[in-house]
């Protein structure tokens, strides 16, 4: 257990959270203590023997210029793996740290899918520089993976695969293996969990999984153990959707062809978790209103990344201005409406948010389709408008009491209603009309939804209370 | 290919999303037609072949009655793993149709961490007319994953796994997996990735993941082979720092162990995505303010949970109204502050929540530690003061331009700095300290934050303006 600080001993405890964190915070405290007072074979003593994804963690838990100290300090010592475990917008700190030639011959040692998910990153003019420093047949098999397109599956797979012939018998695999194993150890996969039967053309026929293998006598035809009703993933093919297909199907992995049915190489569970990862982040994130990387960007830029969603709401929210300035003469006869318009308002916001997570999150995980869109819609404004009511009669009789005047009370309830309904109405449409549209409703979606119901709160209650109050 | 309808072919046109959709919504089509006209045996023959995972999303989609109609006509034709696909709120609604004796046969044909997962969600008179209509062994194996702890490793993890004695040589463990599979299949899983080394307690030594075992040559001793330095979970480690540990290490599987260490199953990553997938939608729903099974909620249902929370949201709202109702007399002599004060609540509001968005991430990822909290603290407070600032100059300018009156510029101006800067302050320290409270932080947090932006926007405005307007 020395290479892993987070692996839990067979302890009665249980393991809690905070113990693995509480490990970890001592030790970037050391670290950090070495690395202050200069101490460079402690700090490199401290973080080598580390599992790369724990340095990862350590790298981008650190301040910009710790970590470029610590760079610095361990730079050509990293495990190359490190690269590949960071947050993007801390790999790229850490790439300008190093230098081509060092990078370079950091994705050299990586796995092709890894090699590719750092190289994708870089721009035109580094992505150059690091190829060209690099091996040609790693070379080649990287640029290959990049003329797939950004996200998909050509640029998630790993090259290394292991085949065999469909008229091969399970000892001759095994024999295979192991020599393999003796003679070109870089040919195969470090780690593999199937292997695919492939044709003359090189196209996959069926997949063996190595524990049906193992337990397969050496006599047997391969060609007679293996799954023919295998999952063959186009090299084009949407990471989300392969993202889709892993979770659907429980796969571990899957072969990749090209758009002649060659197989170019295979996706593993490994990756696709870190694009479910990666997909979630992005879904939870956009719909609060940020940027994917925004936890680990500068502050400035984190400002620049945040105000142009601030500058949109800020549109949403003169619009609900721009409706209540219409009712100026209300207002000033009956200062209790301003007191109480704030409230309709959030409360379609809250409604219509409640809508729209569920929705969005619906869609992504494909669970709202063409079959049920409508009737979910009904259901959602039913909701909506059954909630509206329940509050409705809650707010409008404190309302009355509270302003002593009936007619605000009905005049809060009718519009609380009215924008309840449209809330939950609005909640599913819009994401649903982006969807169609081919945005991402979880970007914008918000901000239509609020704007709707500001607008609807605001114009309903003042207009109903001007009608009938005044 | 015949059993899935959402395998990919090996074809060119990249394997659109429309694509495997449109397929499906077909599918439903025709399987709602044979269902309304009474044609049993063609609705069987459409659903049966389905793979598990796709009868379960079908079962998902349908209207509540078309649900019920579908299972008295496949019930007890139905792939026992339907059962384990099927989201918790369609799982009940199914259970209740199909019967206690049904149930039983189903879940008893299921792997054990299936079957527990179908279990634990029963109440516990179901739970226990089922349990006594299985077969003994199975129903001792349940039982005992049932005494661990709901959301643990031992609720989680499968019981059957291979083990093999440290002085075995490769070629014994290969003789052993082939008899197995002639005489008694049930006693190993249908599919494994590693093989446990156990020493003579039955504690775990070692785990060889089975592609090295097959490139190693028969006379090798396993232990010569095995890694030591694997990852083995104590049975009561929460399932989301499971799923933490699978994705750090990029683990296929781990061994898990009892209290004394000695080894009582293994959890695989299928489960583990499983488990990503569930701890990922909690997140988001609870952050938009809805219960995880929302979406299979019936409508009344729906609205009983929603309600929950539109009602605390009422209560946070009438705070923000209680401010208001403080500064009647200001409003009163200038109207314009009923219009402008939405906006500065509205933008604090936005520019918070984009804060806990990333906080609340930050602390589900682990990213965010007592390590870095401060720094962040710093970091967000910043952000929201430069936003402020930004925002404040383009508010102020067009509120003065607006009203005419410079004053209100101003105050509206210092408002937005000084709800910004909170606004980023609470969005961080909010879900710090229900975290550090031992409450989940996306539950409660955009409660509070809405009640100090609203509280803090229009106390601000409105007291700054009655100061420097009036």
């Amino acid at each position: 257990m020395s290479e892993a600080p987070l692996s839990t001993q067979p302890s009665a405890d249980g393991g809690s959270p905070e113990l693995l964190h509480e490990l970890e915070a001592d030790r970037i405290e050391s670290i950090l203590d070495a690395l202050h007072e200069g101490q460079e074979a402690r700090v490199r003593g401290l973080v080598i023997p580390l599992h790369a994804a724990d340095i990862a963690d350590i790298l981008e838990r650190l301040s910009a210029t710790d970590r470029e100290r610590l760079i610095d300090v361990v730079g050509r010592h990293l495990p190359p793996d490190v690269l590949s475990e960071l947050d993007e917008t801390v790999r790229e700190e850490i790439i300008e740290r190093l230098g081509t030639k060092e990078v370079a011959a950091v994705v050299a040692e990586l796995d092709s899918d890894d090699a590719v998910q750092v190289i994708e990153e870089l721009d035109e003019s580094e992505r150059r520089e690091i190829l060209e420093a690099m091996p040609d047949a790693d070379r080649a098999l990287i640029e290959e993976a990049l003329t797939f397109p950004e996200d998909s599956a050509g640029r998630l797979m790993q090259r290394e695969v292991v085949t065999v012939a469909s008229y091969w018998t399970v000892g001759q695999t095994i024999d295979f293996l192991r020599q393999s194993a003796d003679e070109d150890a870089d040919r195969l996969p470090a780690t593999f969990y199937d292997i695919i039967v492939v044709d003359a053309m090189f196209r996959p026929v069926g997949t063996i999984p190595l524990s049906r293998l193992l337990r397969s006598r050496r006599q047997v035809g391969v060609a007679d153990i293996m799954s023919t009703d295998m999952h063959v993933i186009p090299a084009t093919m949407d990471q989300e959707d392969v993202a889709f297909l892993f979770r659907q199907r429980d796969l571990v992995s899957a072969p990749v062809v090209n758009e002649s049915g060659r197989l170019v190489g295979e996706i593993t569970i490994d990756d696709v978790v870190d694009v479910m990862q990666e997909e979630h982040e992005e879904d939870i994130m956009l719909l609060g209103g940020v940027q994917e990387d925004d936890f680990y960007s500068a502050a400035l830029q984190t400002v620049r990344q945040r105000f142009k969603w601030l500058a949109v709401n800020l549109f949403t929210a003169s619009l609900g201005a721009m409706v209540i300035s219409q009712f100026s003469d209300s207002i000033a006869q009956v200062v209790a409406l301003a007191v109480l318009m704030p409230i309709v308002a959030s409360m379609g916001g809250n409604a219509g948010t409640q809508t729209l997570t569920v929705t969005v999150r619906a869609l992504a995980t494909k669970e709202l389709t063409p079959t049920n869109a409508l009737r979910l819609i009904g259901k959602e404004t039913l909701v909506g408008g059954l909630n509206g009511m329940l509050l409705a009669v809650l707010v409008g009789v404190v309302a009355w009491l509270w302003s002593g005047n009936l007619s605000i009370g009905l005049a809060i309830a009718m519009a609380m209603v009215a924008n309840l309904v449209i809330a939950g109405l609005a909640g599913i449409t819009i994401p649903l009309a982006l969807e169609s549209m081919g945005a991402d409703p979880a970007v914008a979606s918000s901000v239509f939804l609020t704007a709707v119901t500001d607008v609807i709160g605001f114009s309903t209650f003042l207009g109903l209370a001007t009608l009938i109050v005044l």
